[in-house]
């Protein structure tokens, strides 16, 4: 994984932070097959996701506006992934809608 | 990590994207620390944070508003961490504050 790379704020973010089951039929394909059907969504800037060993995990996917994040969620296979979320494999989830103010970073140079 | 326990919107998020480096030398006390400093904050709500096996990293922090934010960055102890931080622990980083519109999740009873 990556840091996306933004343009400058103000965009939006969407946090979603969960709790992984012990079930994984189909979990990393539907996770595959969903961040590429994101980035072809109007409005998508990136994503970053990070989950450790004890199956908690952060994504964060970012977009211009409002409007192309409700899209996002209403959009069929989406929807079905959801779905499956929440019989399979998250044991509990939560959503953030944000509107990102200001962002700074660091970079070091040799590594 | 659990998912933490907040108000509704609106509060602020602080997103911590960061590539850690391979050196350790004291960054798990430093993390321990930080995090119970943190929670002793005006204005803290609380965290979550996963690191994946590739050593990528997200951190989100909860917070009432930009000033208890402000105040955080400006502990002298945190400042140190900050050091370390660039001097040996992450290759990379990015931050980014933003205002929560609106949350909302889903628990199985059963899980």
């Amino acid at each position: 994984m990556r840091i996306a790379n933004l343009p400058e704020p103000p965009y939006y973010m969407v946090s979603f932070t969960s709790q992984r089951t012990e079930v994984d039929d189909g979990y990393g394909e539907m996770g595959y097959a969903m961040a590429e059907l994101a980035s072809r969504q109007p409005g998508y800037l990136g994503f970053e996701s990070a989950r450790g060993a004890d199956g908690f995990g952060i994504l964060i996917s970012y977009w211009t506006d409002e409007a192309s994040i409700r899209s996002w969620k209403a959009v069929v296979d989406h929807v079905e992934a959801q779905r499956r979320g929440r019989s399979d494999w998250y044991s509990r989830y939560e959503i953030r809608v944000a509107v990102v103010q200001r962002a700074y970073g660091f970079h070091h140079e040799n590594k």
